[in-house]
């Protein structure tokens, strides 16, 4: 295997100019993006990356999910690929960087070593995963999940959006449904760049985070049913307010993720009340809770008390509760070889670097279980993802792909 | 004047039939009515009044706002007319009664005056006033709000709904805007008919309640300006999230209406989070908190509290928030000549009653400031309203009736 200098890096510019193309698909309406899993600006996207990846000498794969894999073929015919990707996709009020970061990074690997003449043994493989937020499509990490056995493609195609459209109907409509199986793909290993999506590495003056665990993560819906009646005629001990049963539970959400305290978090994000009239109290909401946490006891005891707790809130109150996990998995532990190369390229490039445990669920989290898999974070300003104003720097964004090179190279083992 | 003999009833069956006539228009998905304020359906169970007013002899009027004004003639031509009347538009989720009741029971008593050939000094009038439940357009009792002075047309025709159209251009489209000036007809006094929406003559086993006084009102909409981020990686010292210092302001609100036991009353009906996705804490959330109490200075205090206490629950919390007062008014002291007709029209038919306070606004509300006002209420089942499950009895209904026949009649003065 040849020697990877210290010196070799990629071109900064070129890849931060990739980012704001790509950001231009799908605008957001506050200089962010809403380029949502299976719309027309998620397929205008899609169509922008196969032109790059054309140009970058790639060819395509895409499977039945919707996944894009942009190949560079590698010397030795017998080789599994080394995959690297992340995606396209974004939140209703999402970032320009989230997910597209580590798609174009890959893209940017590449064309660093089409310019470098530089060849690999492995194959070097770059992904689009297909709904990775979940918002239109619960659950996240959709299309990860089918290919890593998780989902059959069955249930996945039948998940519908809040218009009650389906997302097999969608993925055809918008022209990205292929023939591919998926999950047939095997791989060598994957690595997943990402931004931090919070404050930790900003906060500590690192330029990569070394990502060694991802949290778990457990999504309940709590359906609460009360009594719509007229907010004025009706006296206080009589009614059944299914908004005032929800932010008692809100409060207990945070009394309970509070007291698994520093790693621990939990919210509600999702809310909706019915019939949602100023006159009326609340006959009926619906809410998401969202509990993480690296370890998995730590999880389950807080579904649980949510459970216990909620419930008590609503028989005090003479109301009816359901509860419907909507999604979940596991705290995941990477890949040691794969995490120890991520180090080792933070080290030779002289980039300060912490190891640090994902808060957020990735794709990674998902491939963990069918190949050695790592990630790779870079910070983000003040944290701030999901959320139109997430911002980092070309310098943040050129360090973490640069580690990404590095780290694929080693796994994929340069021949020339 | 003709003694008003106590087996003068109203046709039960008819007034029934008329309900249930109504109720077919604009259906709800539960047993109920969507007949919206200015929609198509509206408009529908307009020309059914109209219709029906037409076949019992009245002409019709039509103000800027809307408003029908059903009229029979007196035989005193410098006579002001009595009025009667509530509205035939619903909630999202209404029911058949609400509003419906006071204008069919005053088209009933004058078929029922036809049928006997009753004539009064006194001209009398069917209104249905346009826009009562203001959920389409807040405020509400809109457009018997612009009859008594209290908004400006021009501030009405404004209003918009959710989709950005306007109740002005709403109103036009529908075909039912009018060109005569609102609040230019005068009163010799004014009766609204309407299910009492609580339930306390249910719960006391009354047949009437005898309307003294209403309850005050008082809508404040509250933004909480926190900031979206992602729901995993944001350790929880770091968030703002505005969901939860929603919920902890929706428990003072309760707090605060408890405190003012047993009349005063708060909820909050309309509740919005933003971005509202699963893995999104909300960086933003606006909702409405009702308060009611038949006495001003509770109504007061409890809008001075929940303005301190939710702005401290905010700045504690690191959160903006700002207050709109977007509806109100004061409580209601009804004409007491009015009050004592409907009492003694209760007694001469020998139903059950008792004196209540209204804890919904009404139009009357609004009305009892330019003309001198009463109200009857009948029971609903369970006191339940503002709910597609509104439930009264035949009877129930027929009793109201006969008391707002007889309490107009001792009014209008017969003749003949």
């Amino acid at each position: 295997m040849a020697a990877i200098g210290e010196n070799l890096k990629i071109n900064s510019e070129r890849l931060w100019d990739s980012l704001m193309d790509m950001a231009r698909v799908g605008p957001g309406v506050a200089g962010g993006n809403n380029r949502q899993t299976v719309t027309d600006a998620d397929s205008e996207g899609r169509h922008l990356f196969h032109t790059w990846a054309e140009a970058a000498g790639c060819s395509m794969g895409l499977d039945q999910m919707g996944n894009m894999f942009a190949m560079r073929a590698g010397t030795d015919p017998d080789a599994l690929p080394v995959y690297v990707g992340s995606h396209l996709d974004t939140q209703p009020t999402g970032g320009k960087y989230d997910g597209v970061l580590g798609v174009l990074g890959g893209l940017e690997l590449l064309r660093t070593m089409s310019d470098l003449d530089i060849k690999t043994k492995h194959p070097i493989v770059v992904t689009n995963w297909t709904n990775e937020e979940g918002t239109r499509y619960a659950p996240a990490m959709l299309s990860s999940g089918v290919f890593a056995g998780l989902h059959s493609q069955e249930w996945a195609y039948e998940r519908t959006d809040a218009d009650g459209k389906s997302f097999g109907d969608e993925l055809a409509r918008i022209g990205w449904r292929g023939d591919e199986t998926v999950g047939a793909r095997k791989m060598h290993a994957f690595f997943e760049l990402h931004i931090e999506q919070g404050p930790i590495l900003e906060a500590e003056d690192k330029q990569i985070g070394v990502v060694t665990h991802g949290q778990g993560l457990s999504w309940t819906e709590i359906t609460i049913l009360g009594k719509d009646a007229h907010t004025g005629s009706t006296p206080m001990p009589m009614r059944k307010n299914a908004g005032l049963a929800m932010a008692r539970i809100l409060d207990r959400v945070e009394d309970i993720a509070m007291s698994h305290a520093p790693h621990a978090v939990g919210a509600a994000g999702h809310v909706n009340v019915y019939p949602n009239s100023r006159n009326v109290i609340p006959g009926k909401v619906v809410f998401t809770v969202d509990f993480r946490s690296p370890e998995l006891a730590v999880i389950q005891d807080m579904e649980s008390r949510l459970r216990v707790e909620a419930q008590e809130i609503c028989d005090t109150m003479g109301m009816e509760v359901s509860f419907e996990k909507v999604g979940g998995f596991d705290p995941v532990t990477f890949d040691e070889t794969c995490v120890q190369a991520v180090r080792s390229a933070a080290v030779r490039l002289g980039y300060s670097h912490m190891d640090l445990i994902s808060g957020a669920g990735h794709d990674a989290c998902w491939i963990n279980r069918v190949a050695p898999t790592a990630m790779i974070m870079c910070p983000c300003v003040d944290g701030l993802s999901h959320n139109e104003a997430e911002e980092i720097s070309p310098e943040w964004a050129a360090a973490g792909t640069d580690v990404l090179l590095h780290a694929v190279l080693e796994t994929a083992i340069i021949t020339a």
